[in-house]
């Protein structure tokens, strides 16, 4: 089994509420949530920095802009707002070393780090 | 003239400290930085907000993704880690209507906002 927490959601080996899946993206609530809408996109493969990331997956980094940004409209807030962060490396706070990006609304953000 | 600040630095009508620059993509300094690195990344292409990228740019978008984290090496910070932030919409603090991408680092960052 790996280490990766995030690859065990993707294989089903543990729990998430799971938000939105395909063939290459999953998208389920951060189980710590900074925000009322508090959503982590991936992608399936383990790329645990963004420097791992080939540069012809162009498409597949821009397709979790456009998960999120599909999720904030079902999620209903899309109108109000949302903030989509991508942490990489030690100064950003990144914890979970499997890269993710956060889709954060429901309220009125603060600065941006 | 465009009302659009972000156009008119395409456009060459509006200085920036211009770090990168191909024909989709363009990134330069904030004015108004919030860490000792803060860069923007923007598609050329006017897009006021996320919802008006069409499904088929996915490519543009990731591209901003691997823009910010080259510019992140250059910069020398890819170590140190960095935030990659994108504002939509009012509760966001987004407050230029073209989308940006926010290269920030050089310093350990705060909360997610």
């Amino acid at each position: 089994m790996t280490g990766c927490v995030f690859c065990r959601i993707v294989a089903g080996q543990e729990a998430a509420e799971v938000l939105y899946e395909d063939e290459e993206i999953m998208a389920f609530k951060d189980i710590h949530p900074a925000a009322p809408v508090h959503v982590l996109i991936i992608p399936k493969a383990h790329y645990a920095r963004l420097e791992e990331v080939p540069h012809n997956q162009a498409a597949l980094l821009g397709r979790l802009f456009l998960v999120a940004r599909d999720l904030a409209e079902r999620l209903g807030i899309q109108r109000s707002g949302y903030r989509l962060i991508l942490n990489n490396g030690p100064n950003s706070g990144q914890i979970i070393f499997h890269i993710h990006l956060h889709l954060l609304g429901g309220r009125r953000l603060g600065k941006l780090g």
